[in-house]
């Protein structure tokens, strides 16, 4: 397993209209893109700082998995997503050293990246992404 | 404010002893350092990935900050870490755009980095850091 970088950190919030000029005029960051993945049931905006980038999860539906997370949990820290150069192997890889999968491979996530993510129970509380263009 | 890049992830573990092996087997990590900060209660160990660092966050007692985030919420990730040039003008710079502060000026934490914390309420759930050589 080869991880070049931090792809990006999924951060969960309750109003993109609120979070962006926060992360725009505090912390002096430009939001680049904005994209609905209807499929995860978000609504996402993206800011570029170093080589990682941060990706705010606005949730389309109170049933998806952002709805649920910050019904649970509250607004903060969603999932760390690495760079690697292949999902699939990666996740065979981690599979073989006894991680529990909850992607058995590789799906479309945003910005058409090919993505997989790992469960957190087995991964130290940390949900994890493994992500690759 | 002018954020370079993501300085570290600090990810709350029960144990440096069983989270070391994870990072480096499954996720091919190496551990550069292992440093006690006693004024944190923490015994930290630290991975670089691309231009940031994973800071592993274990408790040396139940009544510090990391031992209190772990029996709240279980292990994960505790803090992100944001690279500015001056910690305490970003911190001003903050308090100014009226963001609440853990710290008012700058302190010395881990790496013999200076640095300040935001408070999560003020900054949409994430526990923020500045952070400067």
């Amino acid at each position: 397993m080869e991880v070049s970088h931090i792809e990006h950190i999924g951060i969960a919030v309750n109003s993109l209209d609120e979070a962006i000029p926060y992360y725009e005029k505090v912390l002096g960051m430009k939001c680049y893109a904005i994209e609905e993945v209807a499929d995860q049931k978000v609504k996402t905006a993206f800011f570029k700082v170093g080589d990682t980038k941060i990706e705010l999860l606005e949730s389309t539906d109170p049933e998806g998995p952002i709805g649920k997370f910050i019904e649970k949990k509250g607004q903060g820290i969603h999932h760390l997503a690495f760079a690697v150069k292949d999902v699939n192997q990666a996740l065979s890889e981690a599979e073989e050293s006894g991680v529990k999968l909850i992607d058995k491979t590789a799906r479309k996530g945003a910005e058409g990246m090919n993505i997989g993510f790992l469960h957190p129970k087995s991964t130290l509380g940390v949900l994890t992404e493994f992500c690759a263009e």
